[in-house]
């Protein structure tokens, strides 16, 4: 793949995708639930956050790799796109330049593509939320990109801690962005339900002041690993 | 209180509170006024914010020493909780984990628990909002917690710089948490009105364009300390 | 300017200051713009964030330099303020004290200051937002300052990371803060409207689906610069 | 304690110290084990760093809060001070500024202070090295500090997330900076020793080539947990 | 590969290695060089720091993921070690516990290891420093951490923002730490050593005072890409 | 000075320096002292770090201001420097690639260049070690930088918080980083040398057990400003 001194930068037209019945299916369960499903594997760094709140989106992923400072790439990844997909940006270093803003998100809005997570700086924040375009950021930056160094689209890449291969599918809300792997797609759509049916009936259990200690059955487990309880805290000291 | 190498894991059942006629007097003043009306003490750090904003809230502290990622100690404090309650969430190290969620909220509204504060993350934002139940964290994150090491209820805890001893109040707002020691409360509470009563007026000539530099007699205080009013800014090199 | 230890400190009552109707129309342009259109110059650090979201100013900078937990030239800065002005504080050091409250907003506002720029913290959030104060801070804190050490007002400051001249002008959005240099000003806002005008007909042409890279003509550029196309990943690897 | 909306600004002459022999047995052990033989508790942020590499001291505490930027309190400590004694500086809102140098240090050591642990910054460091005077501190800066507000000495602080009471044990070196309350110190020591024998034995073994997972007995717990061992990782997926 | 929402926690023992004799040629080459002889990929955040200066290392990654403030891990990844490997510890959160000690790099190195990439934190530095065991962690700290929760061992992970699988090579020094993919080994090395070629050149002219304007052709391409000089930064302004 | 949406990138040739007698006597006095002598202004932030420990320079700034991850900047301040200069370099948005390393350092040395101050990263940390070339900056980092973008050199700056003017004297050492106008370099150098003069009286007074309290006369002012003292905290609540 290699063998001189330059980086390899290409862009790679066919990806294969997680089907789209399965990403809507996902996107109505949320992040943390989908998060759990999977084995709690998968979150993006905390630091990853809406631009405004209240979205919940989910797509696949069309990937790309871009430098600090440089938005070409966002250019390049959006002829590559279908409806459906998410436009997914890493960086080769931390950086919270604004390389996204009103024009690119017309242009992505216009192919379909359902919002933007970037692991770096966002702006034109007022008019994306007029727009309906949802973004998740490292920062909001008015800081604009040059386009002057190429990098990559649809390769792997690490975004925010987190491992995308093109064709995921990424679920982004509130709570932060969560990628599933396309593979398994349809186990943790599946899981995640079961674990949806389950927690309705908890809900209703601890709404009414059942305590999870009960319900769970923490009370066994906790003697064990050492819990004691006292009435007061002078008692301990006896 | 220990001598071998193993920390003492209590959970203390009963805690005195200050009274909750004080503690609802103090949430209308906010945490501002009451942080000033104190001598400027008990802040929590300002990384410590609300996951929405609007919020403003007071209660008597149920606290938690919790570990990174395990979020168990949540589950055995609802227990010794009352109504009237704010449960503080202190970390044994710094972390960000998503320790709270929508299913924890509804066992605490069930209670009475009046809000969360925890140096730690938390998520089900956007349903937390929708059930109205605040909370305050260092982080939100989707990153579920296991329940795998015990902690302590109940003992005096350093939350986000500040120290939270049980049955303390805690006054949150959209300008962070402040802790009231119990016994100080109607001390504070009695500060915190004559200072609001004594704002009123200043408000009432600064609206009507008096200055800060006259009605606090500053002016004299200013020349002494040093300060030079000049005309130009060239005329402090002739 | 100087000769034994002592930093002088020094109030400036006469400033030269930008036009109120360029000031004016930069604050319809908004920052992003704004930034691009004097060459991408003069944005603060993006840790500056507006303390709640929609406000849209533009203003003539009146300068202070505090010093950490202090804000008493925050008080001397009102006096030297007219109508169309944007106080805005620079730090001697890392800070994040709130600084700043209702009780100056309502002074502020009542001498026609248009909002606040400060390299620390903010507090009386919700009582800011009702009053329609805006202001951009680092941080949003109920940590009160003392009024002890004095500091300069309108001197050069170096705020968050920009050079502000007094009379200077400040943009300040959802985006962050953005200084324009004040014999700068009527170039840049002719700058800004041709920009604005050119990114009318290339916004159409995106809604429509057409490409940036046909657009701005990058694909021979992208081909220069080494971006290769292939149809599967796996291509690369023969 | 309070009444009216000011802080009681306080030096206390008389504080209760833990004895010297056992606090010089403490610092022989370092940080990691203290903090072991105290059950995980005590420590301070790892934000906390020594100035530079190599200092190993114990020493009785004598607090500190003092103001950002504002080094008044650092002169008060020191009349306060006894041989062995190591002076803790909280603050009450976060700083970095240089609030230490080498003046002062040759104060603190003309009196037997043995250290500083200041939760702001440290300037002179050459100096400092120079002179032997060991100091653990959030940052390094030259920033010079006022004298403009007090503060207290030898009240209970926190700092850098660690409550310290005046004459708490103080170890400091490498690894960070922990707290050993007073009444502990004994227990703490011995609990300390145990360790220390206790591991010279598993140093011997593991040197040799045993395994953790044999000398601790692992091997079963982890299979309980759920860790399954498998030759390849392509055979999780049959 | 899952179906349940439980996470498969696995061992893998048999991983391909990179040769030890292309391993060990990167070792002396270093990180810069090698990063660079790879495309400036690979490469782990900047926080990523040696515990001691002066270490410069390579090795053939084993690789686990472990959960805040739970070391359990590291005593599984030992017994799948061979001389010559780097353990490389991923976190499933942000974590900065003191992970890894002198009683566990005794283990690691009775067993050949040559050193410790782990993105949280690590103590004993004084010890490990003598005992020649470099690390390169995110963070200094005594804090003790837990056995009590299962990760895995040899699965492919992303530690400090860089994918690592089984068997990759790592190279680490001063100036970070960066990851060689096993399969391009070879290729990289020779990258590397005709890029250490062509620089002894470059040297050489550097040091005789030669520009680097002239040696690299840089001046055509600075004019084009917009670079004016001019005697004197007034001449711009007429 | 503009009028078009383009930033004007230019070279000056010529700059007017300080004295080298005067710089080379700032040196002497190091950070500290030169930052109080005029008037605790000009100092970079904190986070700027020398590489190796044990450096102290001072030189006149070349400045350059350059974009992330590009270092072509750097190429073009050499040609421009003279000996005795230290190259500041600003950058326009926070990165911490590592822009500057062993080859450059080559080049800066041979051309009498003193060090360099970069708001950015820094790699071959060793090598440049052994080459004796002092270099302050953000942070360590192997990651390369690309030459795609230009900037500009000798033209006002601010870098890491502070304004840098081409030709002002830059002194450096463990402290930090400061900056003396060019105007004020014989002023400051003089209250430089008159602090020293008076520290020596007072380290001396203070080695031999003196308190800061008596030769600064703290005593009145500490009672004035509010300071009580008692004997035990008890007395405090009689």
């Amino acid at each position: 793949m290699m063998g001189d001194s330059e980086l390899k930068n290409v862009a790679v037209r066919n990806i294969d995708r997680a089907p789209l019945e399965i990403v809507d299916a996902l996107a109505e369960l949320g992040v943390a639930t989908v998060h759990e499903a999977q084995g709690r594997t998968g979150l993006m760094n905390p630091y990853m956050r809406p631009i405004y709140p209240g979205a919940r989106i989910a797509g696949t992923a069309v990937t790309a790799l871009a430098h600090p400072g440089d938005n070409w790439m966002l250019h390049v990844a959006v002829e590559l796109c279908r409806p459906g997909d998410i436009v997914v940006v890493a960086l080769s270093a931390a950086n919270t330049d604004g390389m996204f803003g009103e024009l690119l998100a017309t242009s992505y809005k216009a192919r379909g593509v359902r919002g933007l997570v970037i692991d770096a700086g966002c702006r034109d924040v007022r008019e994306l939320k007029e727009l309906g375009f949802p973004v998740w950021s490292k920062a909001i930056s008015a800081k604009g990109t040059v386009k002057a160094t190429v990098g990559s689209v649809n390769i792997p890449v690490v975004c925010a801690g987190a491992l995308v291969n093109p064709g995921d599918v990424i679920v982004a809300d509130d709570d932060g962005v969560v990628v599933v792997p396309r593979k398994n797609a349809a186990a943790v759509l599946d899981a995640a339900r079961q674990r949806v049916a389950k927690e309705e009936e908890k809900r209703q259990r601890l709404a009414a002041g059942e305590l999870g200690l009960d319900i769970y059955g923490m009370r066994e487990p906790l003697a064990k690993a050492g819990l004691v309880y006292v009435d007061r805290l002078e008692d301990l000291e006896k």
